[in-house]
């Protein structure tokens, strides 16, 4: 079992929900596991005012925060993962099944806050969303029919969660950099990339989602990550940037 | 490791269920595993008959059998599991958590029928009914609030099951970059950050080894390797440095 305290860093963002009664279930399964912070990202306005005034997991859906924007919805914590059905996504980020994530997870619970995304029932994460990641986890679902009920694979994820607890607390692993600071440093990479005519000065959204995994999947630790920002913005200083021109240009 | 055949031989029972979402739920979680055999007795007529008629998990819910008593549903299994959700039930059986009683469920599937119980949303299995069981089993809810979704407990309960399939297949990670690839990044690195005037101009070999650390610590893969060099490549043409400097200057 995962301590009181380990159960309080993780975070369970729903992304562009529509069902009520998906909102409802996922809010039920992380009360019967012990998780109890559930943030909600432009869900289906309905959807989640019907949820709120649903029984069962009442607190958890009480509780639950409501924000305009996947970024903000995990500034404050240092490891991101995403879940999806499909295995082709890997292309582009490392997948692991759950049975392999989970353990990664409940490592980094000891210490970090982690955030465990699901995508809307109809689509899953979009690619923008995924580029948030630093990795996916993937339930073993059959090939034929991989598609899950959304309140079903958070059920699923979170026991995995649960039942890897024991076998975490071995081994060690530095704590990784909040995503804010990550952020600022794909914010600084771009306006350097930028002015250095490696990217168009006005980089569009895909390429910035493309910086953004890249710097995502180097895994930065938080002292690693102050070292690159700093490297980084004195070379920013040096191609001519101020730090005004940056935040207004590029802000993610 | 659990074959078609194995798969083939598990027989969810569900006994008194009363939403018909509960029963589509079910069966779209036994498809998701590859688990075909759905067996209910005694549902709500009405809920069975929604359940049917409703999209997604078809083939599961039209092959579905409804029986008149438990006895009668379980008959050719040789060996018949309850779920529960409470622990106090254990008195009268043997009771297992979850991932223990996965394992020697597997174990029986390699020559046995097996039957796995879930009782009605409100009451779980009645006394009676677990008198068909050789023993529980029990999904590892916190004791505050242990009564689990019926859908949910199906999905977790059949992932435990295909789980030990899952670990067989390694998740993907890409090879690392060569050494060489890593020292270029580096040699260009250093090149730029001097010209920032981040380092001093003839950086020192301890500094040199320090920024070296830094980049194999980023445990580039080879694709994302090439791509950061390109990007460095670009920044140092900008700040002004050319090949043969970089080369001249910094070898590492």
């Amino acid at each position: 079992m995962l301590a009181p305290r380990e159960l309080d860093r993780l975070i369970v963002v729903l992304v562009s929900t529509r069902n009520p009664l998906n909102l409802g279930a996922a809010a039920r399964a992380m009360s019967n596991f012990g998780f109890s912070h559930l943030r909600v990202v432009h869900p289906y306005e309905v959807a989640f005012r019907e949820a709120r005034s649903a029984v069962g997991a009442a607190d958890v859906l009480a509780g639950a925060m409501q924000f305009d924007s996947l970024a903000e919805s995990v500034e404050d914590c240092s490891l991101v993962v995403g879940t999806t059905a499909v295995s082709r996504r890997a292309v582009q980020h490392v997948l692991h099944p759950l049975e392999q994530g989970g353990p990664l997870i409940a490592q980094r619970l000891r210490s970090e806050k982690v955030a465990l995304l699901f995508g809307s029932e109809k689509t899953g994460l979009t690619n923008e969303e995924l580029s948030h990641c630093h990795w996916l986890m993937r339930v073993p679902t059959r090939e034929k029919h991989s598609s899950m009920n959304l309140g079903q694979a958070v059920a699923v994820s979170l026991y995995e969660l649960v039942r890897n607890a024991a076998m975490a607390r071995d081994s060690k692993v530095q704590p990784l950099a909040p995503s804010g600071t990550v952020h600022r440093i794909t914010r600084v990479l771009i306006s350097v990339l930028s002015a250095s005519g490696y990217l168009k000065s006005q980089a569009s959204p895909s390429v910035q989602a493309k910086i953004r995994r890249q710097v995502l999947r180097l895994n930065l630790s938080s002292p690693d990550a102050e070292l690159w920002l700093g490297m980084l913005r004195q070379i920013a200083w040096k191609v001519g940037i101020t730090e005004d021109q940056r935040d207004k240009k590029h802000r993610l």
